[in-house]
C-alpha cells in the first residue's frame, strides 16, 4: 500500500445560502481545493452527501459535480453513510490512491439543507435511524439523542449545566473560523436559558444544520515532490466500523462500541497512543455525542466525559482540544459535508493555518465522523511530516 | 496492487416483492453470496442503491444491512451513481482489496421500488438526470431516452422494427434464468404491438423496474487457496468514467463518450481486444442504450448497432452475446442492484453455471453499468483462470 498525502483543501462558509445551488456550493469548495493543491484536475471525484435525492431532487452527484467543475470524463461516484458521508468519501479516496489504481482523487462533501421546509429535513435526517424500529415509531433524530443524554445523566449523575462547556468551547473557537456558521461566543448562563428542543437537549446542545461544502485533494506520498507547495500532511490512519442502526439493539446504549473499535484500529495503524493526539475533531452533533466520543476513544473513562470539559482539557491549550474550528455545534453541520470539514480543519491545524484557534505545535490530529446514533464510525489520524 | 478474485455470488429473483422489506431482500442475496464463498463474514459491506432514502425512507444502508446480516462492527458504506450504483460498490470493493487495506469485501446491490406509487418512482428515477436542465423541465428518464432513440432513427435511417431483436434475445435468454422477472418469450410481432411509453420507446424497448438484490464476495487472489471451492474468477479490469449529466451539453448526443473511454481503458487493463470478449452484459435499460453501448465499446461502428442484432450476432452463439441472462429488459432493472446482477451473471457464465443460456467456453466476460443517460460508466472485465 502506498502512503497517501493531502495536498489541497477548500471549503465554503456554512450558512443559509439561498443564492447558490447545490452544485455551485460543491464547486466552490472543490475548485478551492484544486487551486490549493496546484493540480488542474484529478483522476476521480468522490462526493459525500446524505440527502440530495430528497432535499434537492438530485441524485447522481458524482457525475453532476465532476461535470460542473470541468472534470467531465473523470471517474465520479457518491458515498452515503448518513452524517458520516463526508469521511466515507475521503476514506474511499485514500484507498483508491493507496491501491495504485488512481493517482489523485478530489473528495468533496456537500449538503444543501435550507431550501426545504424544516419538517422535511427532520424527516430526512431520521432516515439515518432505523425506518422500522425508530423513525417509524415517530422518533426524530434529536429525540433519539435526547433519550441517550437523559439516560447518561441518570446513569452517571451529571446535571444539565455540566454539558455547557462543550457549547462554550465550540463557540469560542468558531469566532476565529471565517467558514463557521456562528461567530458569537456563548456562556454557561446562555446555555442554561436556551430553548428546549427535545428535553434534555436544548438549542445549545444541538448542532445547526446548514448549506456547505468542503473538499480535499489526495495523492500518493511518493509523488509529493512534483506538486506540493505546502507542509506535507500524511494520512496516518483510516478506519471504519459500524454498530446496530437501532440503538435499542445495543447491549450498552451509552458506549459507542464502533467508535472504540475504529479508534483503537486507528491508533494501531498510526502506531501511537491517544496521549499523542494533539487535537480531536469529534462529532459533536449533540453535546452528549461529544461526551461519548471522548470516552470511546480513550480520552476519558466511561461516565467521566463531562469532567474533561469541566477541567478545561478540551480547550485549545488543554490535554485534548476538540472542535478547534467550532465543531458541528458552531461551525455548523451540513450533514454530508461535515466529515470533510473535520478533515479540512485538521489539515489547517497541522499546517499552522488555524489563526486565532491554532493548536500550538500540533503533529497528530484525529477526526472522527459519526453516522446515525453511533452506527457508522470513520476515523482518520493525520500527521504533519 | 494485488489481483482480486470473486469467490461468492448470490441474488434474489427480480419481482414485485411485497412480502419482504428492503433489508430482507438485500440480506437474502448477501447471505447467499457468503454461503457460496465459504466465508462467514467479510471485513466490509459495500452497498449499491439509488433511491432508498426517498422510496423506502431509509438511508444509511451500509450499517443497516451489515447489522441485519450479522456483520455488526464491520465497515459499511453505501454508494450511489444512479443506475450504476451496483457496479460503483463493486469497483470500490475491488480497490479496497487491491490496496491491501481490506482482506475481503461483500458488495451488495439492492433496490426496492414497488412499494411506492409509479409516479413517485418516475420522479425518483429522474433524479439521475439534471434537476435544473432536464427533470426540472418536465423530462422523465424514459422521455430523455425517447429523444435519443428518435434522433438515432432519424440520423442513421433505422426503423422501429430494427430494434425488436434486442427484446427477443433478452426474453429468450431470461427463460433459462430463475432469477429473471420475465420467463415468457417474445416475438417481433409482439414487439411491434406493445403499448407506447414515450414515442418511439414502447413497453418492449424499456426494462422493467422491480425489487431485487445481488451480491458478490471479493478477496485477494493470493488468498484464494484458503477458501475457494469454485472455478476462480479474476477481476481483469475495473474502470469508470463520467460524461455531462445533461444530454444537451454533449457535442454528440448519440455517442457514449464515457463508455468508449471506460471500455478502452478496460481492454487495455485486461490486455485484450473487443474480439476476445466472449459475452457482454450491457446496460439495456432501453433498447437504444444497448445499441449505443455496442457501438461505444467497439463491437459495432457508429450507427450500425442494430445491424449486429439483425445478423444474430448478439445471440448466445453469435459474435458478441449480450443480455445472456435476460439483461435489464427481461431479468429486470432494480436500479441500484442492476450493476451487481450483471457481475453475478458474468460469474455464472465464466463458471459454466448459466444452464440453458450458457455461452460455451467463455474465458472473458465484460459488464458495463450505466448511470443516467450515459453520464456514469463503470466497466469490468472478468476472466476465468
Amino acid at each position: 500500500m502506498r502512503e497517501v498525502a493531502i495536498i489541497g483543501i477548500g471549503q465554503t462558509k456554512v450558512e443559509e445560502n439561498w443564492e447558490k445551488s447545490l452544485r455551485e456550493i460543491a464547486g466552490d469548495a472543490a475548485l478551492a481545493a484544486l487551486m490549493d493543491s496546484g493540480l488542474a484536475k484529478t483522476d476521480a471525484v468522490y462526493v459525500g452527501n446524505m440527502m440530495s435525492g430528497s432535499a434537492n431532487h438530485q441524485q447522481h452527484l458524482g457525475a453532476y459535480i465532476a461535470d460542473w467543475i470541468g472534470m467531465r470524463y473523470a471517474e465520479a461516484v457518491h458515498f452515503e453513510a448518513a452524517c458520516s458521508s463526508g469521511a466515507a468519501a475521503f476514506r474511499a479516496a485514500v484507498m483508491a490512491v493507496a491501491s495504485g489504481e488512481l493517482e489523485s482523487v478530489l473528495a468533496v462533501g456537500v449538503e444543501k439543507m435550507t431550501d426545504s421546509p424544516g419538517s422535511e429535513i427532520t424527516a430526512e435526517l431520521a432516515t439515518a435511524a432505523d425506518a422500522d424500529w425508530e423513525a417509524g415509531q415517530g422518533l426524530s433524530f434529536v429525540a433519539l439523542n435526547a433519550l441517550i443524554m437523559r439516560r447518561y445523566m441518570h446513569e452517571y449523575g451529571w446535571k444539565k449545566e455540566d454539558f455547557a462547556p462543550f457549547a462554550v468551547n465550540a463557540h469560542s473557537n468558531a469566532m476565529h473560523n471565517p467558514f463557521a456558521r456562528f461567530h458569537e461566543p456563548t456562556t454557561v448562563e446562555e446555555y442554561m436559558k436556551a430553548s428546549m428542543v427535545a428535553d434534555p437537549i436544548n438549542l445549545m446542545d444541538a448542532s445547526a444544520i446548514g448549506d456547505g461544502a468542503a473538499a480535499c485533494v489526495v495523492i500518493p506520498l511518493e509523488n509529493i515532490q512534483k506538486v506540493a507547495h505546502r507542509p506535507v500532511i500524511i494520512v496516518a490512519a483510516s478506519t471504519a466500523a459500524t454498530d446496530t442502526i437501532a440503538i435499542d439493539h445495543r447491549k450498552e446504549p451509552l458506549w459507542l462500541k464502533a467508535a472504540n473499535k475504529s479508534g483503537k484500529e486507528a491508533y494501531s495503524q498510526a502506531g501511537i497512543t491517544p496521549a499523542e493526539i494533539d487535537f480531536f475533531e469529534l462529532h459533536d452533533a449533540f453535546s452528549i455525542m461529544a461526551v461519548l466520543s471522548l470516552e470511546a476513544n480513550g480520552f476519558a473513562e466511561k461516565g467521566k466525559g463531562p469532567r474533561l470539559a469541566h477541567d478545561g482539557e478540551i480547550l485549545l491549550n488543554g490535554k485534548i482540544p476538540i472542535a478547534t474550528r467550532g465543531g458541528l455545534k458552531a461551525r455548523g453541520h451540513p450533514v454530508g459535508a461535515t466529515g470533510m470539514y473535520q478533515i479540512v480543519e485538521a489539515v489547517q491545524q497541522l499546517r499552522g493555518e488555524a489563526g486565532g484557534s491554532q493548536v500550538i505545535n500540533a503533529t497528530y490530529g484525529m477526526t472522527q465522523n459519526i453516522g446515525g446514533s453511533g452506527s457508522n464510525i470513520i476515523t482518520h489520524i493525520f500527521q504533519r511530516k
